[in-house]
Order: structure tokens, then C-alpha cells, then sequence
């Protein structure tokens, strides 16, 4: 479903190597991120020579790690490829990630994300056209309860500065904010202040960010501007307002919900972000928003972008629980039993004219009981089973 | 097709983790495999107790590598689970593995192998289900000059044996009588006369394992039967011939040829053992075998296995080589072009209802000059574009 509503709307696919320079990893992804990365022990003679120098670390034995998620290896590839690729390069990606986590219910250490971006432009229609992939394949998985909480990077900073929280700590003030729905309120006013913002201003922050329960985008977006009336964050508001609107006709549209408290984790966001969340789910199912700076830092050129990735296992767990799986069917449709004395050279023909008309067989491949023959189809949900013996052959 | 052609006989599909513990991998491939096992680096505490520890070597700084083939992780699997699992366990599994090799044409650091396996049974049954499943793919991929070298790890010590080599110097021998593609008879000699075997019976081996150009199977059976009567190698002997009788009136069929000189690399291989080679490609293809102690190494049960495993990227290579890629297609087939002033919400809504008529769709996201827009459809040989204006929505 995944990649046909992606293929749908217009994605290419595009598979990038497991294996990435640290130097292309690091930085990226926050201080907690650059900690989880796996990273590959050097072999040979680099590792002999790393031992036998003096006060080794960790940099001097490896210069490789795992891929950590699927935004950083697009960047790299765009501009590394950026005269090969089209203007506006759409292109999707399913594939495992690996992140040195601690594993729990729905986090795995090997994971795999379901990432659409289009990159080249600034204008909305792109963000649009992403939440409506995601929205759509929401929809055709048969989930009925999620939400596509949206906020921007922009009247984050708005707010950060409205609270007067002093723009370098911008960073930790967004760490500290993406922790709400885990440690509450007062949890993450405690955290800012052991980052050296004051509780004045860190609950101002959530005043602002927050108390949105029940309240209308119009009412949340109204409630906003009379606090933010200039600067990035009153832009921020417009891209927000018009982004809706963009939206309103289309599936995104019905799921999307303002989410000022919304802050995503990964550091190079820029614009406008997302997650999905649903009242079926603790955590998110995925998530995504503009990163307009990331590329450059590969190459000379500037290039806007923006993305979505869907965390394949969380679907899975929640499709699980809720039933939306259709039954797993036995691949095989046929079993073939054979007596004992059955020439095999037969057996084996049988099954080829069998499959070469499509029909999926499996061969029993020793002459036991065919009580013991059954049993297997059985137990295997086989659903026929074609007894021979010397005759039929 | 290598998918649905596996499905068609029988297997089911498994995935496992990319990481293994390094003691599953490790003593596996022979030694130069060890080499190649990618590892992971420790993190954290583990780490910084292993880097303040006196004359720290590679086993200190890891405990994990990365997947390096596809049998091992199923040996391991079939040991763990073997209660969970059907007497005859046919699974197939297509992912990438990793291997810290030199880099050339058609061998890459991660590629992807297609395995099919059959645990369970010493039956030749199984040999010949796996050798079909390969030739029918080799078949539909449309491959001519392919062909399955066939051989037997009995046979090979059987012909050690005769040469009087010492039964200690198996794996070396086998290692030596790998490269003789690469470095030809008497690059051969060379190696085992460097590692402790004589030239004479280094010359005995390759004349019974060589010598076949151009003689048929039953004649190298006969050859062979006259220097071979007994024991192990004669058994192997019987094997090779019945497996040649199951699979004459098969797909394999035609594709199998006796190549007393095939050793394959891997040092888990019992019985029989398989190469795809074709006169088009210089290597092999894919390759396979029974190894019948493997999955004992991971439990207390020995439990009987044969799988084959397919290269997928040597395949993707000669298949470009040789023209038999069908044309790839661009994603999208409309482009949506709009002037400047039109609606946004009404290019994405109607793009919206192409998406579900199932018309796979791409926005042109900014208000360009249509020129522009239009050439961007050329270059992607994206077929149609769709013009809108204020007017048309």
C-alpha cells in the first residue's frame, strides 16, 4: 500500500547504501541522535596501527557507521548528484535504519522507515502533496482514529523568543519540549532550568505552546497571532494558515490538527513540521517537515526539501492490535504426498506441470506414513494434498 | 520473478537481523571469510572499559557483526526455533549481506542474495526442488547460456583421498582448488605445494578433478567410478548420478553438468554443491549446497539442510549486459502543469481525483513559465501533461 500510493503520487524509488562516512552522520541529528549511530570497527591494517597509538578514542576506530535514518543519505545523494537529478527530485525509499536504542515496545534497534521527499522547492504544494501520500495511505490501511499534528520550526523560534529564552539554548529548549507527552509539564520546566532558562520563561513557552485542548486551528491560530505579530514566527503563522487551506479539500486535510507544542527531534528541521499520532497509539507513527538547509551542507547549493517517513514496524504493531491484518495465507496451495515406491523423477514432473500453470506446490520429500503426510499439510494450512502412488505416476 | 517463482514452489518468506553476535558468524566461511565480517564498534561504558584496558585487540572492541550470507542467520533461526517450526522448513529470504572484500565488477561491499533453503531431510528431493526453483528463474529472467555446475563435497574428499593428501589438509586444499579459474593448474600446484602438500599429489588431484572438457556426464561418472570404489566418495558417486536421474526430466534438467573441479569457498558444504555459471559472465552467479552440521553448531539437534543462494546484482549486471532490462518507465504519468494565478487547492484536489482513479500523478509545485513546466515533463518522460488556469478549475 505503501508504495503504491507513493508511485501514485509521482515518488520514484531510490535505495541508498547501509553503510555511510561518520562525517556524513554526525551533526545531524542532535546530540542524543550523533550517540546512537552504529559505527564500523576499523579492519586490518587501519585498526593495527589505531591500537598501537597512544590515549585511543572512539574516532580513531571507525570512520564508517549504520545509516540512521533516510533524510541524511538523501541529502548526501542530492548534492552529490545534483546535475544528474531532475529539478524537483521526488523519490521514496523503504528501508531499515539502525539506531544503538534502548529497545522497548514499538523501538527497535533495526527498524525500517517509509521516506517520500521532494526536493527544489520552497512552495507549500510540496508539503501538501506529502501529508496527501501520507493521509492516503493512512487511510487505505484502515486506520480510523489518527491525526497529523502540525507545527513549524518558525513559530517555535517565534515563541522561544516571545518566552525571552535566550536563542542559543533554541536547541535544548526544543529537546526539553519534545519530551512532554513522556515526562508532563513541570518535567520539562525542570529540564529547561537545569539548562539554565528561567521558570519564568519556560512556562511562559508552555503557556504559549500549550492550552490548545479542545481549541479550533482558526481559535489556536487566533490566540498566536495576537501574542506573535511580526518576525519569523508571524511568517511561520501565515505558512501554517495557507497550508491548511492548501489542504482543506484532501485527505490530509481532515486529519491535519495544529499542534504548537509539536517540536520533532531531529535538528535540521527548518519550516513547517509533522507527526502522526494516534488515540490507538502511544508515540508516534511517523514523521516528517521542511529541512531547507541539509543539503547544502553536502555541497555548495542550497536546495529546499521536504519529507515524510513512516515508521513501518509502529504501522504493523498498530495494525496488529487493531485487527487490520488480512489473513496470513500458507504459501503453498498443494501438497504433494507420494507412496512409497512412487518413482520420484514423477513426483517431481508433477509438480513442475503444476506450477508452470501458476498453482504454488509443495513436495513431501520423504515417503513416510501418509497419515504423517497429511498431518504436515495440516498443520502447514495446506489447503489440498494430491496422493500418488506408481500407478498415477 | 525470484520471488514469485520461489513462492511457486513451496518456500516462505523469512527476514532476519541485519547484526548477529560474532560468535554465530565468526568460524563459519573458512578464514579469509573471518576477515571480512564487518564488526561493530562497543559504545559508552563498554567501550571506554575496553579502550583503559592493557594491549586492547579487535575482540575487545565488539561483539557484533553484521550478516555476511544467508544461511548461518537461518542455521541459527532453525536451531532456536525448531520447536515453532514445520518438520520441512522452506523458507526464502532476499536481503542484503555485507563483506569487507576489494571491491571490482559485480562485487560490491552490501549486495543482496536470494536463498532458498530446505531444512529437515537428507532426501535428494530437496536438491532437486531448489535446483528447479533456480533454473526456472534463470529461465524466466530470460539467461541462455546459463549453466548448474554440479559437484559433491563426498566426491571432493573422496579424490583427496586418492591423492594422498592428508584428510587435515581438506579445507586448505579446497580453498587452493577454488581459485583454479582465477590462477589457473599451476597456480594451484603452487599454493598447495606452499601449504605443505606435494606436487605429486597435488597434480593427482587436479588430474582427477580435471580433465572433463568436453566429456559428458555419464563419461565422467564412468572415469570417475574406476579411480573411486568405495567409501565416502563412492557414495557421492551414487548421489551425483541419482540427483542427475530426478532432475532429467526438469528445468534443471538441462542446465546440470558434473564439474568434478568445483570446490565453492564456504567451508559449512556436506554433499552436493551447486554454481551458476554462464559463458556470458566471468564468476558465478549464485551457488549453493547441503550442509548437513551447520544448524547443529547452534543447538543440540543436527538437523539436515540444502538451500542455493542467487546473486542478486551479478544478475541485475548481465542482465544489462545482455539488453533483457524491459524499459524503465517514468512514475508518473500526468503532469500537472498550472498558470500563473491558478487556485492551488484546485490543482491538488483534481490530482486528488486522478490518484484515485489510479493515474499516478505529479504537481508541478511552482508557477513557472509553461515552457518550463512542459520541459520539465520531457525530461522526465512523464507521457502526458494536464494545463490548468483560474478558467479550467
Amino acid at each position: 500500500v505503501i508504495e503504491r500510493v507513493y508511485k501514485l503520487h509521482g515518488f520514484v524509488p531510490l535505495e541508498t547504501p547501509s553503510m555511510e562516512n561518520l562525517s556524513v552522520l554526525l551533526g545531524k541529528y542532535g546530540e542524543e541522535g550523533d550517540q546512537l549511530v552504529y559505527r564500523l570497527l576499523h579492519r586490518g591494517d587501519k585498526l593495527n596501527r589505531a591500537l598501537e597509538s597512544e590515549g585511543i578514542n572512539e574516532n580513531d576506530l571507525a570512520e564508517l557507521g549504520m545509516r540512521y535514518d533516510l533524510t541524511v543519505p538523501l541529502a548526501r545523494v542530492v548534492a552529490q548528484h545534483r546535475n544528474d537529478l531532475p529539478r524537483y527530485f521526488k523519490r521514496y525509499q523503504i528501508q531499515p535504519v539502525w539506531r544503538a536504542d534502548r529497545p522497548a515496545k514499538g523501538r527497535f534497534r533495526e527498524f525500517f522507515q517509509c521516506d517520500a521527499d521532494i526536493t527544489g522547492t520552497v512552495s507549500l504544494m510540496a508539503e501538501a502533496d506529502v501529508l496527501n501520500a501520507v493521509a492516503t495511505i493512512l487511510n487505505e490501511l484502515g486506520f480510523k482514529n489518527c491525526q497529523l499534528d502540525l507545527n513549524h520550526r518558525g513559530l517555535l523560534r517565534g515563541m522561544i523568543l516571545a518566552a525571552e529564552i535566550d536563542v542559543e539554548l533554541e536547541g535544548t529548549t526544543l529537546t526539553a519540549l519534545d519530551k512532554l507527552d513522556k515526562i508532563g509539564e513541570e518535567g520539562v520546566v525542570d529540564e529547561m532550568q537545569e539548562k539554565g532558562i528561567s521558570k519564568e520563561s519556560a512556562q511562559k513557552l508552555l503557556s504559549l505552546a500549550g492550552g490548545s485542548a479542545g481549541a479550533s486551528d482558526e481559535e489556536i491560530l487566533a490566540r498566536l497571532r495576537s501574542e506573535i505579530r511580526e518576525g519569523e514566527g508571524a511568517e511561520a503563522l501565515d505558512d501554517l494558515e495557507n497550508l491548511l487551506h492548501l489542504c482543506s479539500d484532501t485527505p490530509a486535510g481532515n486529519m491535519l490538527t495544529l499542534a504548537p507544542q509539536l517540536a520533532r527531534g531531529l535538528s535540521y528541521y527548518t519550516g513547517p513540521i509533522f507527526e502522526i499520532t494516534s488515540s490507538d497509539f502511544r508515540g508516534s507513527l511517523g514523521g516528517g517537515g521542511r529541512y531547507d538547509n541539509l543539503i547544502g551542507m553536502f555541497g555548495k547549493q542550497q536546495i529546499p526539501a521536504v519529507g515524510f517517513s513512516i515508521g513501518l514496524e509502529r504501522i504493523l504493531l498498530l495494525m496488529d492490535d487493531l485487527g487490520l491484518y488480512p489473513d496470513i495465507e500458507a504459501c503453498a496451495q498443494v501438497l504433494i504426498c507420494s507412496l512409497k515406491g512412487t518413482p520420484l523423477g514423477g513426483v517431481i514432473s508433477l509438480a513442475g506441470q503444476l506450477r508452470q500453470r501458476g498453482i504454488a506446490v509443495e513436495i513431501y520429500p520423504d515417503q513416510h506414513k501418509l497419515g504423517r503426510q497429511i498431518g504436515y499439510a495440516d498443520e502447514g494450512r495446506i489447503p489440498f494434498v494430491i496422493i500418488v502412488g506408481e500407478e498415477e505416476i
